[in-house]
């Protein structure tokens, strides 16, 4: 090794002895005769200490140091004399005798420090310089620890992680796919896998009965804020299992994390009916770390003459607790907030409930005191409080009431990074409809099985059958789903048919699956954990993109490496494919 | 859960227990009044037990079940009458008192037994049914278990596990690579990466010290016997270390594989110049499970008027212990072996070292008895060997030599599987010369470092420069490669220089690289193990087919899902891409 030591480990045990560090240099301070550096490794910081007046050869090399520099130092452990408790190696230094430039560095083009002052793009395309900082470092730590323990956990419960292909079929259900030109076989293609669910499920037809794998998945997806083309997931698949138990695993494998990381025991992961989660908070995955769940308010604010309450199909409102002060100014502009497009909100009307008791809202004309006292006791509004109540067609208004929800919680201050709120959501639909297509798309996706007592309303309304179908949510982010599958091969066309596929293309398509089936398919279900936003969660980021070590843009590019790019005319010749653009 | 206990874990103290297992019907035997039944799963085989005599349902349902179906049984423990030693379930059976079937089967195409009557195709096609033997099952476990030893290893020596991305940008260096194009940047593409060294060597500039992943890699190459399109590496990268460093912490991993998954300590790593690897195995990854090192020759059969030896470059040759009493037919049977197109010699000679002292070659016309007992000499030869001596262009021969010393090997039963012999070769030369391209390709890669000691060479013999780096050689497999990478910007332009690439297209292709070596990139170096080889040699396999859940076959189809497939119009269309067939 170049070094004895790193620079993380030396203390006051170490004093006397001749070590040789190797590092970065954090920073430096020339004064007078003596100079001080900072060396900086993964493991930590060390001071040097240069006594320059009296060597004039280390003095010439300690002067021509600059951020950056990767040094070897060689020298001896003595004690500071101003110790920096903050730092683990703070209560020693280095004297150095020897140094040696490793390699001389640039000035990089933004600070190395916790703190930086470059800006987005900068550091995408330093990236390697960014992955110095230590809170970028950190979180793919983190990530490191947390893939161990995963791994750990699955293991001591008789999962075996298998690898599944990258190079496989693309399908026509789902999102956009991937797709790789085959040279052997001109005119067709790989595509890479959004999941690697058929193939889990084949290994449960093979009898491996408990399956994970922490895999990179793949979407083609115009990439929304924090949407990567690239993912990973922690997929799991089990036999002989039911809905609870899977649950159960899953809370086991979400506890053994917060515990093993963080140190939190995380005692409560309550359950709601997906019907409940989209009435209460109008969201597939509520933040359950506040309150503030939805009030209805249909059966008292119909029939007073308010046109909009009148022919709406949902009024619905939140209770802002002790909001009650906020200025009309604070009102419009929250209400402006509303009326952006991406969440088109018309109008947002509200009602003050004052300290001193009496009530006012923004349709006075409409309703007097009394009604207003009615809304309150839906509300269970308290003097100090106020009500905002948007009203329109009953899935959009639950969605925008959803962001004003969010909004407020944030506001006031109720969605702490450091508290942790788990929730099962049970019981999602099988089947939604697809205006865009005219037809039903799976929810979930195809293989997920339908309640058994929901299968005869297939024909009659499909929209209302159940699946066995779960999500697992955290702070208000989908960090899973799974369901029970499909594995009997009749059931599994019935669901094909409708999806609106006819049987020669389910056969085409999906038939190696629908042909396991027939050979001794054990009943079976899993789950798969979005592993970048778990860690993002625990890194306390609003991010994927720090717990990633090189993510793309918003365009699908890395601005690093500068991909993607054009391939050489020969590449595309062999491949028998061209451009058209 | 479906079931109380696995199939593999009941025993003499559970009896008198009440139970239920799932698992598939292994086979069925009717004996009158009782039915006897094992079912099995992946923890082992339980044998149940009907009395149909007293039960008219369970006759009637146990007389339906095949093979392969699943099923759901509960029943009591008891002690078996006629114990099964070979099992770990075999001093118990199950009366069953309920049975229910989870899923029927079809016949399968091929027995689900260890040896099976299915020939390769036809499980390749059904790979969901091969994946039930216990063969194949028992190498994906082992296979977890090697994974899960390897990353506790490393974990262990503060190695950091990242995942490096799996669309990155196609580079005209080593393989061909698989291509994806990008929908959002029409025109451009992604390529998968064969490794991702370069990403690597970014983290070691990032201070990230150690790296490790478990990561799939692709190359779009014509599939050799045994190489698939995508295969999985342990890749490694440490700064701050120099050749020896790997090495040991290499040699150790190995060490720790063998005694946690084996049982087996591995004491030997000796170590072996390329050059000598080449000259006394022809080989750049010798099989050290056996002797029978290269003889060369020319120095005691020269000038003795036998044109091919006076006219050949090298004339070299080994020694087959024992082998004396080969027949001519025999022989003649191993020069035509010789002779295949893929081995292509022209002709091979022979000297018999008779039991009785005598010397018996079959260019007797030109060597006298003096003359072969020299050659006997020079092999070390014993009475009861034959020496075979092939002569050509000495880089050809040596390839031809290597073959027959394998062989030879392999008949005299010298390369047991138990048997565990790991090598190091060292001192790659740099440069290897591409007669196709007309110019110098990087033997390793175009980022390994040549011995600062042969720099100078790189002007004038670009042949005879040797490289830091190293491979793992594991009973004749290369196990794993790397080397000492270069870490400075001037030094990686001149090896682009070299490969024929101008200062842009270097600067396009790689100029992210050189551009990180210019911010203070520390020293390091790595090792990249094939994952999938590794496997195979820990399951006695000579194949890593079997080592991989899904493979492709040798045309890198998937014939279970059968893919690469067509893929539609539309998709096409937004990728902006056509296919000219």
């Amino acid at each position: 090794m170049l070094r004895t030591h790193t620079c993380g480990e030396l203390n006051i045990s170490h004093l006397g002895k001749t070590v040789t560090l190797c590092g970065w240099v954090q920073k430096s301070r020339d004064l007078g005769g003596t100079t001080f550096i900072d060396v900086r490794d993964r493991y930590g910081l060390t001071q040097l200490i240069f006594n320059t007046d009296s060597d004039a050869t280390l003095r010439e090399k300690s002067r021509g140091l600059g951020r950056e520099f990767v040094i070897k130092v060689t020298g001896t452990v003595i004690e500071r004399t101003s110790k920096n408790a903050k730092l683990s190696t703070g209560e020693i230094e280095i004297e150095v005798t020897d140094i040696e430039v490793l390699n001389p560095s640039k000035i990089p083009p933004f600070m190395i420090e916790d703190e930086t002052d470059g800006g987005e793009e900068l550091r995408a395309k330093y990236r390697y310089l960014d992955l110095r900082r230590n809170p970028i470092r950190n979180n793919l730590m983190l990530r490191h620890k947390m893939a161990q323990e995963v791994r750990k956990y699955l293991d001591g419960l008789n999962f075996i992680e298998v690898e599944t292909p990258v190079l496989i079929k693309s399908t026509p259900e789902g999102a956009r796919d991937f797709v790789v030109p085959s040279r052997m076989n001109p005119g067709e293609f790989y595509a890479l896998p959004q999941s690697p669910q058929t193939f889990k499920q084949l290994l449960m037809v093979s009898g491996f009965d408990r399956y994970f794998q922490i895999v990179k998945c793949f979407r083609d997806e115009d990439l929304r804020a924090d949407r990567q083309p690239e993912f990973t997931q922690i997929d799991c698949e089990l036999s002989y299992i039911e809905q609870e138990d899977i649950l159960n695993i899953f809370e086991g494998l979400t506890r053994h994390l917060f515990k093993t990381i963080k140190g939190i025991d995380l005692h409560n992961f309550p359950r709601m009916q997906y019907a409940d989660a989209m009435r209460l908070y109008g969201s597939d995955k509520p933040d359950i770390r506040f309150g503030m769940q939805f009030v209805e308010l249909n059966d008292i604010v119909k029939g007073k003459g308010f046109g909009i309450f009148d022919n709406a199909e949902l009024v619905v409102g939140i209770n802002a607790k002790g909001c009650a002060e906020y200025t009309r100014k604070q009102i419009d502009e929250l209400t402006e907030w509303l009326k952006r497009p991406q969440i088109g909100v018309t109008g947002m009307i509200y009602c003050r409930y004052n300290t001193d008791g009496t009530l006012k809202s923004s349709v006075d004309k409409f309703y007097n005191e009394d009604d207003l006292t009615n809304w309150a006791a839906a509300f269970e509004a308290e003097p100090g409080d106020i009500m905002f109540v948007l009203a329109g067609q009953a899935d959009k208004v639950r969605k925008q009431l959803n962001e004003l929800r969010l909004e407020m919680g944030t506001r006031l201050g109720l969605r702490d990074k450091n508290t942790f709120a788990p929730l099962w959501v049970l019981d999602f639909p099988l089947l939604e409809w697809d205006e865009e297509s005219g037809r039903y798309h799976a929810m979930h996706h195809p293989f997920t099985s339908p309640k058994p007592e929901d299968i005869a309303l297939l024909d009659t309304a499909p929209g209302d059958v159940r699946a066995n179908a779960y999500d697992l949510v955290l702070n208000g982010s989908e960090i899973g789903g799974g369901s029970i599958r499909i594995h009997d091969r009749t059931l599994q066309a019935l669901m094909f048919k409708h999806l609106g596929f006819s049987p020669e293309e389910a056969q085409k398509q999906f038939g190696f699956l629908m042909d396991a089936f027939e050979y001794g398919a054990p009943p079976h279900g899993g789950l798969a954990l979005g592993f970048d936003r778990l860690c993002s969660i625990f890194a306390g980021l609003d991010s994927i993109r720090d717990v990633i070590a090189f993510p793309k843009n918003n365009s699908g590019r890395d601005v690093m490496i500068d991909t993607p790019s054009t391939i050489a005319e020969t590449q595309m010749n062999e491949l028998k494919i061209k451009t058209v653009l």
